[in-house]
């Protein structure tokens, strides 16, 4: 097996739970809900309260964003065409929502109009420049998409915010990374509302000596964080009151073989869940009656 | 030279500006301020305001603690002695205030009834055990010290939550960092208030490739991080109007001989403010006219 399927059962083992290749979630019924109360715990963190008329708005509205609440709320960013939480430690993001539809994706933003430019919002010891990346041999990879967002010219241009961008390995960056965010776009065809949260993992490996050991890189003078993963986490909407899909993604900030089916790289949204510090699945089950979570088969 | 004391070294280079032995800061005349309008990029973080009658209050009061404004503003927690920002993804505090003074050091409270808990308010996916500490042949160290706050059985007792508590060398425990402890009650007797800002550092080395790495064990099934350092940010007040003082220390999170002054371990603000992501002088700044930051001789 090749070592970013590896790296998934060890995020799966981390998570101190066998991987269950497929699993349904509904409030107060399930077997893991009886067991550890998981669903019942949710934490004391206070998800702003969205009124069902404000869901229904344009592409990149930050109301239509939060209608599943957001995995954390530290330093929560608002931008045309996505709500980011931002790590001053890291100098990159912890996660970015976006709204996909065929409405975000059609339009006539170009890229060539944009540039990769620093985020003037965060305090100037906390911020990554583009120096940081020069000589790095990573690229400044995008969390939320720039042709997610071909509805408007700003949206796109906000994309472009180094605050939305982790240093990312060029070969993934370009070819798997790149192919999961067309599944992300071509998803708009049957889903209404494709809901994507992207953000950079720093998972542990064993050591020679039998201990687990977090190692990541950190390039340029603002010692930007080199992420060892990345996490896509989709929440698909068909009509109302259908429930919702969810799949999560990790793959490994390397180069990644395209052959390899994008499918292997689900994983049970739980391991994302404690790997990264975020929830995902108490907000939506506050939005959703149920929530069918598609992982690897 | 010692180990610690090159990563001192390293600490500043990080931060990418030489160390100058001692800084005098005042608003909006220092050369520094002029050349970055570093005090000028007050970040977006809305500090509580809080009305100078509520600053004056018992020991364990948050609105005492909040006088000089909070280094960050993410799962801020109020308890009996402290407040704290939790770190969902390392399993620790990121920071953790409290406020000392000839009061809060005399009283009856006994370390005995104490025992060190789970903190129920943090989600079990993110939340530290007594059973991930086991085995470990680590400490479980206190970020606010018990032995600050005999002046309530319930202020003690707080401390004794994991999420006040990070994995610790048992030698720098018991030793070094046990000192600098005593170092700070010591200073109740020459400042009106101490007010002491605990946390972890996960400082990057140069390895072999000449690239820098964070590198830092994770211990228990939930994967507590293990910092490399730590850091102790002390705002020392005199009289009303006479402005405070700033002592900073770095201590590694190894043994650390007990024969070097502690004094060694004196680091410029910016750089814990660099490293950590955290801001302590723009919102020391707010509060008084002038700071003198005491750092390495």
């Amino acid at each position: 097996m090749s070592r970013w399927w590896r790296t998934a059962a060890t995020l799966s083992l981390g998570a101190g739970l066998g991987v269950s290749a497929s699993r349904l979630w509904t409030p107060a019924t399930s077997a893991e809900d009886q067991e550890d109360g998981l669903l019942g715990r949710v934490p004391a963190v206070p998800v702003p309260r969205i009124h069902a008329s404000q869901v229904t708005v344009s592409p990149g509205s930050s109301g239509a964003l939060m209608k599943y609440g957001f995995p954390s709320l530290s330093n929560v960013r608002t931008r045309e065409s996505y709500v980011s939480s931002y790590d001053p430690r890291t100098r990159t993001p912890s996660w970015v929502i976006e709204r996909l539809s065929g409405a975000s994706l059609s339009g006539t933003a170009d890229r060539k109009l944009c540039d990769f430019k620093e985020d003037d919002s965060v305090h100037v010891f906390h911020r990554a420049t583009n120096t940081d990346y020069r000589g790095s041999g990573l690229d400044r990879g995008h969390m939320a998409a720039a042709a997610n967002h071909k509805w408007s010219q700003k949206a796109m241009d906000d994309t472009f915010y180094l605050s939305n961008v982790v240093p990312q390995n060029p070969h993934l960056n370009q070819n798997a990374w790149n192919n999961l965010e067309k599944l992300c776009r071509s998803l708009t065809k049957s889903y209404t509302n494709v809901y994507v949260c992207t953000g950079p993992l720093y998972l542990p490996r064993q050591e020679a000596n039998g201990k687990l050991y977090v190692r990541y890189q950190v390039v340029g003078r603002n010692h930007v964080a080199v992420p060892t993963h990345f996490f896509k986490v989709l929440i698909l909407e068909r009509a109302e009151g259908e429930g919702v899909e969810l799949r999560s993604y990790v793959l490994p900030n390397e180069p990644v073989d395209e052959k390899i089916p994008l499918e292997r790289f689900l994983v049970p949204i739980e391991s994302i869940e404690r790997a990264s510090g975020l929830l995902f699945v108490p907000n939506i089950m506050k939005r959703s009656g149920s929530l069918r979570a598609i992982t690897a088969k």
